[in-house]
């Protein structure tokens, strides 16, 4: 069966999804692609000879429509994705799944109130090769019992002016929260944040200490502006041993007195082959495989959440503080589980 | 239009080709294995609900084949690159095109007969996102005119316990003749191949020493008992700088006194990128794009051959040997050409 | 002038800077070592034709001593560097001047009374290629202003059982604390120390996170039981760029199918360049030279215990320490000045 | 006892020899520097505080010279080693020690005649922390039995305009002859060197494969108008394994999408300890310690200045050149000896 996809938002993101069906997802086809600015939709669409469409509602209940990857912006994310599970249809959601928590408890209830997992999330470095083999490592015992992480979110420059440091926490820090809940296989009890100072008005870094309900502590550095590139770095340090991303370049130069590396333009070339593996593994879901055991879902958009609201709390109180998560519902059992 | 693929070889390579096709190939399905080893054929096909066969002419005429993977044994490969011309289906056979550059010549003969390139040679070096970067490179001015090429080919150990230096050369090296024609974009005049002595009965590595008619000098070291990994490497000397291949690995672990980063098991790894790249070329060629820009043809493959030749007469001589290629058929005209 | 010297202490530093002195230092002569244990002393004077002692204060009043290098036990830093005061002969302390931040006080005291410099605080990373040219980056304005300072102390294992987090602050992070002052040409007016827990009972790490009077941040992971070597990093991160120290390995070998560096094995490798220039200021100053530009002044020895008390004060309560220093007295103008 | 040493030759690498035994030699004292450019010999002598003069033979008859360094013009090498050897003075010889290996017998005969080795020749790589690596490795049997050895040897550009290929082999590839040889234990026997050309006047580099008498390959790249900075680089391939020098970097810098480490200059700072060491060797030798067991003989200035003269006639005549020595003498029994 051939999954016929709805990519919905044909900003930066949804035009990456829809080249990816387009044009590497062997099983999937691209169907329709969905934006509230016409032109925007038809300009992705007719690249890949799919159709374009305006109203995302209308799109997700066509009877032609397999499969939804939304792409849409952060606040319409929650309301898509409900509309996907009344439609029955499974949905790959970007993240965030919303800023407010209390909306993503709105969609895990109704999520389990289906009776079926249908959304996954894209917090897609799961499915990348550097996290993989670092979880990899852990779980084969070959550094230890992990007693820290430290992991740097940098990217050039921020995409608009008036970018805040709660906005580093909400819009950035999430693929961090995720990945060290994910890597570390428990949840974080607290968090602080504080800032440096810059001398003009870009937003400043963010660095965030939280501590784990097993007592291990994680360093965040979150620096939209570090100027130099694209570049997320992680070290996982255990009691025998630390396993890190290195810095992946094809080519190495040597001119003008230097030995240099490339680094990447953004997250897309960083993340390309995350981002596939991932579409690949929610093509096999739709098709009738079990929910991918690597993928985030809504109770893990939930606690990405949570942890933001306390991060942004922190930075503005100047103070640490608690963490607390709703139990996880027995529907989400499983996802992200302890290391054994 | 979807392309129906056999592919004929149930081998190591053959087995990978059909995975790609079956997994990651959009616009492609695996409609046929084909080996002469009925059961390798059936536990292949099996896996990807494809159907198994024996006999790989009758596979290559069958009506529901749009188009052929062939990697099957070397000396199989002519054979059936012509059965391809014959039945009209283009074909993408793996390397060697043929250890003969005498048979080489009689499939370019075919193919020019048949008035269209049905060929694709599989040097999937050319895809490799390293090797993309040094020719963007070299095209771009960056390090200037190109002055030297030093090239390491190593696997962790040989096949078979009666592989030669005569086999170093024509079985592993023919993938580094290939890059360095595409790289320098001309031809090599002259090769020296010697070999130093091991202390076991293993085959000892193979250094050959090649000069181009630009003038260029390319070594090649072939070491196919390297013991510690397969290590393909490059470095690419320019007259005001140089690039070279950097050693991907996505994590580096420090445990007990070392850092450390991972080798690759084998080329499958090394080259998975590669491979889907070439492999995805391929369809759209048989879709209806042009031929491949970076592909090679039966052309790179002829050349390819007479190097090997010319390689184990300088081993078995022990003597600087002439490469005397035919001109290049204006039929293959564009295929690997200068640097502009 | 050849300068006499006597080394107070024959423990593992003690019996480097005898090594030091007597093989590596041109102007100087290992004149005594002393050292309470009897036949320590005699171990390390008979190594280098220098004559043994127990008496430290004896030691430092001898006529035949010209200057003294003290490395002894950390509680006797202060008193032998108030003896050399009064014996009006230059000193280069070991870390720490005193874990006391107010006998700190009383040296600086004695010191500006006897109206000239004549304390070198061992803070010998000031002198490490590494910091320099972090350092030299910095003042050329080639990464920009700085925002951040990340750095890692990581040993292999404690020396004791009974090492504890506080003592990892007291005795290792000086050194950070002194770095970061010097790199940052400013004082820290904050800090929050957090451990996270081990499986066992040895010492976890602590992390640090500083603020400092120029709004800069700075994170500081002292991880005693790293495990597998020692290793001591650091990243200034500026508005426009980073600079990063690199992993200085001579060789690196292929093997195993793994790609490896090797890590020192303790200080005394990684920093000795370090040592050495070090050294080689304290006898050009004691030979009449200014007080040497980059060196450690007791000023910076009682910074380092007003952080390392504050830092203590963190970790045992829990919350963010404010950090207060008296006036940097004017006999101490100069030493570790602004980045202009 | 102090050594005092006279430098002959104020030239780049005399002054560099002024600098280290003034400043960094314990045991040594820089009493005289000569050179015929008095000028020249006044600038270095005058930094230090040591004599100047313009008469190499009458300096070495001083009887307040101890030992002497040469470092004046290659042609003098051998006729100042044989002055040094009649007035009965220790010399550290830069290389070569003679461009013609006739001459580099009659130091050898001069040396022999006198009872007792009296000279050390400046191939300062044996005391590079790199080399004395891969030694150990070698020794230590950690890449099993060694088959090959890549070498670069790399410089930003050629001193003269009239540098020529020749000049490549016998001015900068002794350094690569001298090391081969001391890492391998065993002689070369063959060697074949070959050119590309380049687009403009300059020197274009040499590339050549020798063979050992043991049955190993040497290959040596030769660039010195390699561009891009000072850069020596080898890798000895065995067995079971490879070492190879890595590149040596304080720091690295992440800026402007990339990531670089910094090239060296030229060779005194790539070998900055490695010259300190041996010149701390040779004052020891002087002192009365035996004659270092890492430093190159008059022998091994013989060959390599063999093996060089079989170079330019292999470049020149373009095709392979055996390589004959004399048999070693006794008198040289031990110097390069065979891994055991």
């Amino acid at each position: 069966m051939t999954v016929r996809i709805a990519v919905i938002g044909a900003g930066i993101m949804g035009a990456d999804h829809a080249r990816i069906v387009a044009e590497d997802l062997p099983g999937a086809t691209l169907q329709v692609v969905c934006d509230m600015d016409e032109a925007r939709a038809r300009a992705i669409a007719g690249r890949y000879d799919a159709e374009a469409a305006t109203a995302p509602e209308a799109v997700i209940a066509r009877t032609d429509v397999d499969a939804v990857i939304v792409a849409s912006p952060d606040s319409t994310h929650a309301p898509l994705s409900l509309a996907c599970i009344r439609a029955g249809k499974k949905v790959m959601c970007e993240k965030p799944l919303s800023q407010s928590s209390g909306e993503c408890r709105e969609v895990m209830q109704a999520e389990a109130a289906s009776g079926t997992r249908q959304i996954m999330l894209g917090f897609m470095r799961r499915y990348d090769p550097a996290y993989r083999q670092m979880r990899a490592a852990l779980t084969a015992g070959t550094i230890g019992r992990p007693l820290m992480m430290h992991n740097w979110h940098r990217n050039g420059s921020t995409p608009s002016a008036d970018f805040t440091g709660a906005m580093a926490i909400t819009n950035s820090a999430p693929h961090e929260f995720d990945i060290l809940r994910y890597m570390l296989g428990c949840e974080p009890v607290s968090i602080t944040a504080t800032q440096p100072m810059r001398s003009d008005d870009k937003v400043a870094p963010v660095v965030m200490v939280l501590q784990t309900v097993d007592g291990q502590l994680v360093t965040v550095e979150v620096n939209n502006n570090a100027a130099y590139g694209y570049d997320v770095k992680a070290e996982l340090v255990g009691e025998t041993g630390t396993i890190a991303t290195n810095h992946v370049s094809y080519t190495r130069m040597d001119k003008g007195a230097t030995q240099s590396l490339g680094h990447d333009a953004d997250w897309r070339d960083r993340y390309a082959e995350a981002y596939r593996q991932q579409n690949k593994a929610f093509v096999r879901w739709v098709q009738g495989g079990g929910c991918p055991e690597l993928a985030a879902s809504a109770w893990d958009g939930y606690a990405a959440a949570v942890i933001a609201e306390c991060g942004v709390k922190a930075l503005e109180s100047g103070s640490r503080q608690d963490i607390t998560l709703i139990p996880r519902p027995a529907f989400y059992a499983g996802a992200t589980g302890k290391v054994a």
